[in-house]
């Protein structure tokens, strides 16, 4: 069954050192999840991911109900053997991507009506249907179907989606069906500081086994956003896991860690990874820009990973000019891989109880380097 | 120092098995080498490579001296160094590219004069300055500048350009700076055996490495192709590697290797793999097919290599659909891991003695197998 377990918190700040124990496995908080869309995390292979150090891999509901569908799921036993990944995985329920993707839909109580991505057929997506699609994705951690709107939309919207977001969150409660696959409900209410309490105060009375903050980086600033993270997550329960949807750069995260969040997902490593931006201890690399053309360099020096201990710059430079897909591919690798260490050094700074002065270093150090890049 | 050793003949066919020693390890033939135009085999790193059995990489004088540019190969010490591969590398001399790709360009004795396919610079290319580049690169197999032409031409234009690819092999042989990469030449003449026995004629008095059979594939039939082959095989000397040029098919390959031919090269292998079409011991599977849509079965039952050990057909076929770049690198990298088996099968029975019988079974499957998927 489902469990979090709160090892140790850091001395300066709010940030936590957890357990997650999943069907498949245990995760160690904070965690970056791996974005595999459609059931593959762009180029890579599972066993791959494992060596970027990768415990989560996150799948969208949205996309497998209609490409495979969740039949081709029950028929194999869940996205687990479907892509060869026997770790854990958590779904997102779809409700950004009916709000976010540009296809035509409606949104009423019972649920939204949107047409495929693939073709012109249109399909029905309610708290229950997502339920039991993810029920049939056989995914470790389940979310709840949210209304996703636009942070800067008027107080009355925000807080109509919010309540509606509360009735489907309970909705998805009773629809579960195996206990087995831990469910969240997701904190909505935009960037108002009384919403967000409401919001918080409302579903951690349910017995949700997480709590997600949804509806950042959608027209939100950055500081709206590091606020409201900060404030929403200090809402929630210390013995429940905290997820901020679809953050961030590495700054984000590190910002968010010391907010007490404990688990992320975002596309930005994997991509970045195919424009040739890289993520490194020195900020990030464009590796398209013509300095790197004749560097012998690795593209981390202080990174272990395959890619920097094995090719240069300036063979990627060159992959990543020619349109190679090898290129991407190693980038994506190297990114994950930043990501994961970066995770796991904020790990080990909380358990000894350094992370605040460790955040504040790197936040600086990354700022320079960025800065640097720049001019 | 480049030299060739015959190990062993087939009992009832020209098969040969041998030995290449190059300045990068040695080669067993018959052996199939895995293109990689740009210094990069799609989407598959160098240590990949190996596990499919690739021994030789092949790379193209045209698009390389484009991109990066002989400086950026001198700079690093060649394309060993700048690629992360350490076995045998042949290079193709442009001569093909300038011929096939659609660019402005004018061809006349002294060399041929293109448009670039990067940016709207011009560039020339004669027999001297593709030696000159293919120094640069490093290749331990470079290939003498040659005039292809249509086979189905006149025989006027054919004989012409056959003289004319005589004459630059002469000059590339005189511009030759480092022994230790080795020379081949071309053999010419389109589908005309007066000719490609002219050709070889001229081409084997000279202290050329190796042989190449031109000019094929591109107009002619199968038929025409097979003969060919056979006949210009057949005019070549026992001691010298021969290689046919740009073909083919595993079918091709097993009629060619009766003939007697050491060396293939072909994109078919990785660039059916992007449109999800592998090569299996039971003939082509075209992985859209719907009929791979719940199909728990491996790409290719007889096949150990990871891709077929590790996901199934039902996957992959998701992944081909999905156009996520994981589906085309999965199976690039069976289809090379089957084109090398299929060698190494080969070079068994020859020195069993064998290799007629084998080539037989080998062609009948295929057909067997291509005949009922297609029905």
């Amino acid at each position: 069954m489902f469990r979090f377990t709160l090892k140790a918190r850091d001395t300066h700040s709010r940030a936590r050192r957890g357990t997650l124990h999943t069907a498949h496995g245990t995760v160690e908080t904070p965690t970056f999840m791996a974005v595999g869309t459609r059931a593959s995390v762009t180029y890579l292979t599972p066993s791959e991911l494992r060596e970027t150090g990768t415990q989560v891999v996150l799948g969208n509901t949205y996309h497998l109900m209609l490409r495979p569908g969740p039949e081709a799921f029950r028929r194999v036993g869940g996205i687990h053997r479907f892509m060869g990944w026997d770790g854990p995985v958590l779904t997102d329920s779809g409700g950004f991507q009916i709000f976010s993707l540009p296809s035509e839909r409606t949104i009423n109580e019972k649920g939204a009506r949107f047409k495929s991505y693939i073709n012109e057929s249109f399909h029905a997506l309610s708290p229950e249907r997502s339920i039991e699609v993810q029920t049939a994705i056989g995914s470790d951690i389940m979310m709840v179907l949210d209304e996703c709107v636009d942070s800067t939309s008027s107080e009355e919207v925000v807080t109509k989606a919010m309540h509606r977001t509360h009735r489907w969150a309970l909705r998805s409660l009773a629809a579960r069906e195996n206990p087995a696959q831990a469910l969240f409900a997701i904190v909505q209410g935009g960037v108002v500081p009384a919403l967000r309490a409401q919001s918080a105060a409302f579903l951690t009375q349910h017995p949700f086994d997480g709590f997600a903050i949804g509806g950042l980086a959608v027209g939100d600033t950055r500081a709206q956003r590091e606020d409201t993270t900060a404030f929403a997550a200090e809402l929630l329960p210390q013995d429940k896991p905290r997820y901020l949807m679809g953050v961030g750069t590495p700054p984000d995260l590190l910002l968010a860690i010391l907010a007490g969040v404990d688990m992320f997902d975002c596309i930005i490593p994997t991509q970045l990874a195919t424009q040739g931006t890289a993520f490194t201890t020195r900020g990030r690399v464009r590796l398209k820009r013509m300095a790197h053309f004749d560097s012998d360099a690795p593209l981390d020096a202080e990174c272990p990973c395959t890619t920097c201990r094995t090719f240069t710059r300036g063979y990627l430079h060159h992959l990543i000019k020619a349109n190679e897909p090898l290129g991407p591919r190693l980038v994506s690798f190297h990114n994950l891989f930043y990501y994961n260490a970066l995770m796991a050094e904020a790990r080990r700074h909380i358990e000894l109880g350094t992370y605040a002065a460790f955040a504040k270093t790197q936040l600086e150090a990354i700022d320079r380097h960025e800065h640097a890049e720049r001019e």
